[in-house]
């Protein structure tokens, strides 16, 4: 493909993207394959020599999107958003175009530098303590993958940290007797990658309950505290929840903070779905206390229009990332890699990695803060409305509050009546939604999550739910 | 930004991607900033109202451009390649558009579909044995992000079961217990990231000695294993590589995977670098003993044409990742979860992943697994013209062998001396390499890198070299 080709075919994509985002209404959101569709309508082994583009563009529709599960439709309601946008899309061909590896600032200093500024307007725009801002003082920022690997990254470093005090302390304890000494704590509301990542760690990770609004306070953690310290354990790390997957709950930062400062230990606030909210002067409550955290992470890749992956995470005192894990092979080393821009290798698990701050600051100048803030209102707006008509409904009963874009609900009824009626919805395919457990309850999510979702969507959706309900109902 | 400008701008990014590809010869490799030059050119806070698109297309040249370190010049010859295609652009504009996240099958089932698919014709292209296909039997692949998290991965599944293997043998013993007793292996010529697996790991990671060649060798591990048992130790993990970051040298795996299987350790290959030689029959011998290993990983974002990030992984037995750290999450199920099509979830740190196999597909449809054959072929002709170069010059030594696309080489004389020539060069800006030390010697490395390298960019080279030899001699 010679560069008018790729000009030509290149126009032909964009037409095809264009055509499939504004028409994406007309999809059912989910699927309707089973295991093995995809292998029966391809080759079995690579071709030899080249393709037609015609052939393969083509095979977009006739292979790839019977398969898709379309999450930019208005009627996908399931797990929390991910964002699409075209000014997104626009960077992210640049940023292939370019296509630097930025471990060290030296191997593009364009990439590190942009996105050390990036991290300071977004640290700005959630009005974050001064001391996370690279501008500021010790702290900053880094763009991770996921949310996942932020948590990793955090209890790893928060483990580096501790090991090196307890080896202070005693130098003749051994990686083994660290392991057995060192408990981490979370929530039973929190994502299942925290619990994911003390398996990682191989520390002992304990599951905190929560109050009634599924909040992990700070008694509960102190306590748990208490008595892991009364067997000789050393508490070193608790992961907290701004908005959990499950039932958007929010753990009470106000006090878990202190109790960490107290504790001595690395607090980690995992905000990927409602951190993008905290832009809105009105929900920066919502992070109320963060000033108490050692490290921060949301997810714009969830909720201001910037495409996966963008998963930034600020840290308090940067070395604390940046010497977790450090080793410095000669073919990594460069002339100005002691000066106070980072070379981000070291702050995160993988050695390469995208320009993906192009697209942070094509979004934030294109969109504008208030573009970002009314995509989120917008998305607020519509679960409040969603919740009235569920509200209006005595059939049905909310699940904890209503804060953001979630609405938890079920039937007043069983577990086994309200999987029945999350299964008929799936089966039905004009909406696309996910269960979760809430408190030991079978509860339906309803996620607003495509940026086109509109007033006449959620009454679509409330319409199907309804009407399968009514179904339901006349079966038993 | 709505459809019509998007496809408007799209198109003024097209010919902007075109043109900065097709005349990037006329940019210095390197670029000439120092640190913290970014900031004094963009605002210290984001916009509250949106910018014009013009301006902020136009910053691409005023902002970034002067910081951007060109890896696709053919006048980098620095680290390794990174890979960069047409074909490979398109299809990520398509990924992002889509813009599923294949944590589960459901979540995107031609996401993970295509992948499978994906990882099997990669298979047969590389000629592995079929036990690593889907198709075939218990073992699978999975696209990883780089080959740092592909070592982690490998060694943390290693870890957990060796760690199921001990508490079967020793119902009590303690986690601490396990790490104490763990020791893994890889070589002085090994990637940093793998001893930085160690510490992830958190288990004593060795490094062992290897021959005049660089090549770990299995009489070495043997006896580095009889030495750790006869502490009571438990071996459990070989990291070997195939293509070293320093010198390209070959850990001899024939020799190395019949001892990890006789003392049940898991034998990770990493072959970053290289593994994509091996599509070429005449390089397929730098895999021989594959067969022994139980995960291999290779990095096509390098030398097969596909953007970054695609590293593909695979392993003998799916479950030894897909178990390693399952969560089950109700929010995550789905009806086919138990259906042989993977949910990639379970194979990863992240949980949420792109549609990156839309890219694998692209690539190899539009070059044909020739064409990319052919792509190697021109980089190890242009090595082989540069050894020859520096072999006619008797100021210069060659230092290893050149077997594929990577010559080391030196003056004969002092670290001090190629210290300095190697600062000359990159001050020079015409090209840019980076150093290695090799056998505790300081060796300049020159590789070839982009895919629009020719002939006459090695004489370029191999001018600017012999040039600044002049001045350093001169200079003494």
């Amino acid at each position: 493909m010679d560069a008018e080709a790729f000009k030509t075919q290149g126009r032909e994509v964009l037409d095809y993207i264009a055509s499939y985002l504004e028409n994406i209404k007309d999809r059912p959101p989910l699927h309707n394959v089973t295991p093995g569709y995809l292998r029966k309508l391809i080759p079995d082994e690579a071709p030899n020599t080249p393709e037609a583009w015609d052939k393969v563009m083509k095979d977009i529709e006739r292979v790839i999107m019977p398969g898709v599960t379309h999450w930019h439709s208005p009627h996908f309601h399931a797990y929390f958003p991910t964002a699409n946008s075209y000014p997104a899309i626009l960077a992210d061909m640049l940023s292939d175009a370019i296509g630097c590896i930025g471990f060290t600032w030296n191997s593009s200093p364009a990439c590190t530098e942009l996105e050390v500024s990036m991290m300071d307007w977004l640290a700005q725009m959630l009005q974050l303590p001064k001391q996370f801002l690279f501008s500021e003082g010790e702290g900053g920022g880094v763009i991770q993958c996921t949310a996942s690997d932020s948590t990793v990254m955090a209890i790893l470093s928060a483990r580096t940290a501790m090991s090196n005090k307890l080896k202070e302390e005693n130098p003749d304890i051994t990686n083994g007797e660290i392991i057995n000494k060192l408990v981490a704590y979370t929530s039973e509301m929190s994502h299942s990658s925290a619990e994911r990542a003390g398996l990682i760690a191989f520390t002992t990770m304990r599951t905190l309950p929560t109050d009634e609004n599924g909040s992990l306070r700070g008694s509960t953690l102190e306590a748990a505290i208490k008595e892991d310290k009364a067997k000789g354990l050393r508490p070193f790390f608790c992961c907290a929840t701004v908005g959990s997957t499950s039932s958007c709950s929010f753990d009470n930062l106000e006090e878990l903070g202190p109790i960490c400062t107290a504790n001595d230990m690395w607090l980690h606030v995992d905000a990927a779905y409602a951190g993008s909210a905290c832009i809105c002067p009105e929900f920066r409550y919502l992070i109320n206390g963060i000033e108490h955290c050692t490290t921060f992470n949301f997810n714009p890749h969830k909720w201001m229009n910037i495409n996966f992956d963008c998963s930034p995470m600020w840290v308090k005192k940067r070395s604390l990332l940046s010497e977790a894990f450090v080793l410095d092979p000669l073919y990594l080393k460069h002339q100005h890699q002691d000066d106070y821009m980072p070379d981000y290798r070291h702050w995160q698990i993988p050695l390469g990695r995208r320009f993906r701050s192009l697209k942070v600051w094509f979004v934030i100048r294109l969109f504008g803060v208030e573009g970002l803030q009314a995509n989120i209102r917008k998305d607020v707006q519509l679960a409040k409305k969603f919740e009235s008509l569920v509200r209006g409904d005595s059939r049905f009963e909310i699940v904890g509050q209503v804060v953001l874009g979630l609405v938890c609900f079920r039937l007043k009824d069983t577990d086994q009546i309200n999987e029945k009626l999350h299964d008929m919805i799936n089966a039905d395919r004009r909406i696309h939604l996910v269960p979760a457990y809430i408190k030991g309850k079978y509860t339906l999510r309803f996620a607003i999550c495509a940026s086109r979702t509109q007033d006449s969507d959620v009454d679509y959706a409330w319409d199907v739910i309804k009407d399968l309900t009514l179904k339901i109902k006349s079966e038993l």
